[in-house]
């Protein structure tokens, strides 16, 4: 029997009706099939919070001010988000990087200096990063993820905080999937139907402004990307070569995923999909890449929310594997 | 300001997009209400398992033979089932109830004894149970629920193990809500077409012999019941009134509390449904009941295990409510 049949065969042989635990059972053959062993575990879960300042917030596309990126950074740093109370729940570790905040920080021990530059370009006209901004985000977020793995981290999710980013998201999913802008752009954290209609407006001009650009994923992310996407696009990258399970968040961190897929469709393997965001993109990105999330509670948060909450479903799926008796050990009488 | 408005306020004011966090909001503001107060919390956690037997289960309804119910008793005290597995990873206290098992139990002290009878009559042709019986299974339910309020617990699950009792439930839904018995016979715990064809034939049957049973909840109860069945409507009717969050399960579970709500609708303030089985008659029930299910895994395993992997996210509503810091508190500025 390969690796596959005999994990299929230990799940089909607990004590349960055939295929009873639905999704849970896929999950626990996907990450068996990532540690290649019978009996998984999850090792020093970690939630990495990247945050990154946006040119394009300048344009109105945002519900609220650019100022609310470094606000709501101190406010991961005080303990008061929502990210921190869902892993502290969870028993996740949160690591929070700076990936390009327009704010000097105080130096800070949980705060992991990794800034590119004081926020990206308006990519309205110009482009966000150049293109060592970009290649530089990218092997940053591989280097934050190499560290992690030293701690014998084996399961990881990756948020953001940014301010107009679900502007960048829109644009990257849209022009990597070849999908009209009108259906990827949502209200972010909350744009009124005025507001809505400008934001679709501006990222049509953006992307009729950068008509040149192909649908080469660097140079997508480079145009159109933040700090934070084409950091944790990185992170992705290296978090599949260290073998750990990626924990996928919403649209943001699926547009930053999408980047990586391109680049190396192998990672694919390795992702859970947490939950699908109220964030209008996000269903049909998770569509395009043919997956089902795990959840879907209308969330639109962002910050890593998704994976966080997820997480005790990854840890079922895990634990049923491990721990459940077979029909032979229990007694019970097969069908 | 009303409670209501003062607990909508306090949600609306954390560090996140108005209405970000989506169902969890709504679980946060439910359970805030049903405790009357602004910091609710969860205190000894319980999920209940009715286990018994059906003689229905001898027509041939089920893909497993009816001693798997007793069998998978011993697995529950064994600690090898699923809902064993996902209690003790979620914190949960498990409680093991034998109904109506048709097996003579060893004395054991985790399991409590509430044997109505050696399982109930096939209703095929006959009232699965007495008057007398369908009283005293709906009296234990009752009792058992307030021995476990004793205890503080503020948030109670209910499971079932009953072989058989996917046609129960599927009767008691056809005749309580008045839909036809095609939309609410699935497959249980997986018979193939052939049985799956004669389980609906069966249960077509056995509705045209007891013509004269009204849509009176009792007498539903009484003759198509189950006593798990029976034991849980009684049991989510004294949750109810002791003010718990009452989790309702699957298939079986909200079949029972469909009974309760029947008996006494404002119990329905009082629940939080955890997730929509793969049993096919449950997304109706759900869509007639007006909800939305916190999950939709595929799951059709019952036990009570729906309630078990969705309980952290119950956990993270009163969390955040209780934890996340406000705009004014974090300092961030609002839109």
């Amino acid at each position: 029997m390969t690796l596959r049949e005999q994990i299929q065969h230990k799940i089909n042989n607990k004590t349960k009706p055939l295929g009873a635990l639905g999704k849970l059972e896929e999950v626990a053959l996907q990450i068996a099939l990532i540690q290649e062993t019978l009996t998984p575990s999850l090792v020093k879960p970690h939630i990495v919070v990247f945050a990154a300042s946006h040119g394009i917030a300048s344009e109105g596309v945002s519900a609220y001010p650019s100022e609310v990126t470094f606000q709501m950074v101190l406010n991961f740093l005080q303990g008061g988000a929502a990210i921190n109370v869902f892993t502290k729940q969870n028993g996740i570790e949160l690591a929070l990087v700076d990936a390009g905040v327009d704010h000097d920080f105080e130096p800070d021990e949980n705060l992991i200096d990794a800034k590119i530059n004081r926020g990206t370009k308006s990519f309205l006209s110009e482009s966000a990063m150049t293109e060592s901004e970009c290649q530089r985000a990218i092997e940053k977020g591989k280097e934050i993820v190499k560290n992690i793995a030293k701690t014998g981290c084996n399961v990881i999710g990756f948020g953001e905080m940014g301010i107009g980013n679900t502007s960048s998201a829109a644009v990257i999913m849209s022009k990597l999937l070849n999908i009209p802008i009108e259906d990827c752009v949502g209200k972010g954290t909350g744009v009124n139907p005025d507001q809505y209609q400008n934001k679709i407006n501006i990222l049509m001009k953006a992307i009729s402004n950068h008509a040149e650009v192909s649908i080469n994923p660097m140079q997508v992310l480079q145009t159109f990307g933040g700090f934070e996407i084409a950091m944790m696009c990185g992170a992705f990258l290296a978090a599949a070569e260290e073998k750990m399970v990626l924990m996928v968040d919403g649209f943001i961190s699926s547009a930053a995923f999408l980047c990586a897929v391109k680049l190396n469709p192998a990672i694919k393997d390795f992702a859970v999909f947490c939950h699908q965001s109220e964030e209008k993109g996000h269903r049909i990105l998770l569509e395009s890449l043919n997956v089902k999330p795990l959840l879907n509670l209308d969330m639109r948060l962002g910050e890593g929310t998704g994976c966080a909450v997820a997480y005790p479903l990854i840890k079922s799926a895990v634990a049923f594997l491990n721990e459940m008796a077979s029909f032979e050990s229990a007694g019970v009488s097969d069908k």
